[in-house]
């Protein structure tokens, strides 16, 4: 695939905090959706606190009436009650706070190449199980609604909840549709057998490796008939876990996608999969080197260095755009012709 | 509770190998339903092969045509691509073989105390996907049809299958309900505002401790609307998980359950709750001291000791049977008054 000349498309610094005292780390993992003749992105934002000497300072919610109000939490670093939990937070009287919260942006373009983001957050915490963000939304337009899949976590875990819109100004929740441990959740655009469909990917805490699952559903909010469709392969590429990518593209080859694998060395890889038409769980055929792997200096260094990670596509014709994040802090593009693609699996 | 003085009723000896050369270590956890003016116990039953000087032998099935057979694997530990896993296991070219295997046999009684054990499984590994063991499985009567849900377990880690049966001899399956990680699945006798309703308990390999989820269901198969309903106390009883036991009993107070603690020094115990009726997420009671914990020596000492366990109940007017696993080694029955343990509560 061929990288936009323009990336990243979007950095931490071309959005706004989402309240006094927050600081943007992030803006990456984009899902992406055409909407009204432009191109929208729904960007994962982490944000972490500006610090002061002698202090840590928090990002956290405040829940009262099904809204939650971002808010600033400080605490004095020579209170003996205040343990800090290496980079990732600090815990205050059995209560665990994180340093980075996520909520979720939409950025918009008419050119899917020069986007302006919106000020204020699309999707942020309004609940309890929101609590430590909500983060990587994947859109899938489905029978002219768009629904949105978003990773929630709190003190309880991380699972997938759903969501819709029409507007992509007001959004409904619908619920968790993956419990604990469970994220990389795609809907599939249309109904297969009578039945909708996603892939999910499960945690392995215990044993076996984060593999991609397959799940049917009458009503997209209830998930059952649950399949492990491909496990990670013995390579360097895919040596510790895979999971889904975006909403898969119906071709006239079968069900095109494209999946992240996270391999030696922590690095995040992109593959192609080909899927059947009448029984996606059945995989056509794989790819066996990375449609695209951690190259350009935006996508090795970073927040997060080597990784490259998509949860977003559009399609026009023959072409693909791929929205991506590079190194957990910015979104970009890049594009392909799906006759190639698939000429080349 | 009182306890049965016939305890333990059903021992390892009381039950046949499933296959030549496999041996009976633990006839435990049974799942309990009436039938036919029976009491049946589905019993997990775990076995691991007798062994040889010089070699390691190891409980498995082979997959034909939708049917498995149970084998013994002999492998000669001189041979350089045996590795002994700890006591649990072997791992042989890239394969794991685990020590000990798991299916579910029924357990016929017409007293509720004295038992005949069938000759054969009931439910023994049919596919890959349960190729480690079946394992703690609950029964519970819904519209007039006896479905039980039990775990699975697989190179790809644990979760919950569901099978129904009208006759305790043959047997549907019915697909994976509750992907990994997640065991102690508990369904409800009866729909609760037109929903099927389930307790499960997705594990927590990350952070936060294994809970009690709720969820809700059209038609038992795909399962949504996901809640963390209740999380361990901060008690030495609780201190590491808790889960479900069997099917909640209705009474005119709410729906009382029994469920499984897992605390300090790995010792289960097991407390009763009560739930409201119309909103079974709501906890209305829940017990402050053990209903049941380890005591007799049949329940402190064994195959895993401190360990008392159920997943099955009978229910005759205001008494409650519950049919439990002591020490992941034998069946035992306690009994009590719903009246008396609502009161106490």
């Amino acid at each position: 695939m061929k990288r936009a000349i323009q990336n990243p498309l979007i950095s931490p610094k071309d959005v706004s905090p989402s309240a006094e005292g927050f600081q943007v780390l992030g803006a990456f993992n984009p899902g992406a959706t055409s909407f009204n003749g432009e191109i929208l992105l729904l960007i994962r934002v982490a944000e972490s606190c500006e610090q002061k000497e002698g202090s840590i300072s928090v990002p956290t919610y405040v829940f009262e009436n099904g809204t939650g109000t971002p808010q600033v939490q400080t605490f004095d670093l020579n209170d003996p009650d205040v343990e800090l939990k290496d980079t990732r937070g600090v815990k205050v009287k059995g209560m665990e706070y994180l340093s980075t919260m996520s909520h979720i942006r939409i950025a918009r373009s008419s050119d899917g190449v020069n986007f302006t983001v919106d000020p204020k957050p699309f999707l942020a915490p309004t609940s309890e199980n929101e609590c430590f963000g909500i983060e990587d939304a994947r859109v899938t337009k489905i029978e002219g609604r768009y629904y949105i899949n978003y990773t929630i976590v709190s003190p309880d875990s991380w699972c997938t909840a759903l969501a819709v819109t029409d507007d992509f100004v007001s959004v409904e929740r619908l619920g968790i549709i993956f419990p604990p441990e469970n994220k990389d959740v795609c809907l599939f655009p249309e109904k297969v057998n009578g039945k909708y469909i996603a892939f999910h990917r499960p945690n392995n805490g215990g044993f076996g490796k984060a593999s991609i699952w397959y799940a049917e559903s009458p009503d997209l909010i209830c998930w059952g008939n649950h399949k492990c469709m491909l496990r990670p392969r013995d390579t360097s590429y895919e040596s510790m876990k895979i999971g889904g990518g975006s909403a898969p593209i119906k071709t006239d080859k079968g069900w095109l996608t494209i999946y992240h694998s996270k391999g030696d060395n922590q690095r995040y890889s992109l593959f192609a999969l080909l899927l059947d038409l009448e029984e996606p769980w059945r995989v056509i055929k794989q790819a066996v080197l990375p449609l695209l792997q951690p190259e350009e200096p935006y996508e090795t260094e970073g927040f997060f260095g080597n990784v490259v990670f998509t949860n977003g596509m559009v399609v026009k014709g023959d072409e693909i755009m791929m929205y991506y994040g590079a190194s957990d802090e910015t979104c970009c593009l890049a594009t392909g012709s799906i006759k190639e693609i698939l000429n080349d699996l």
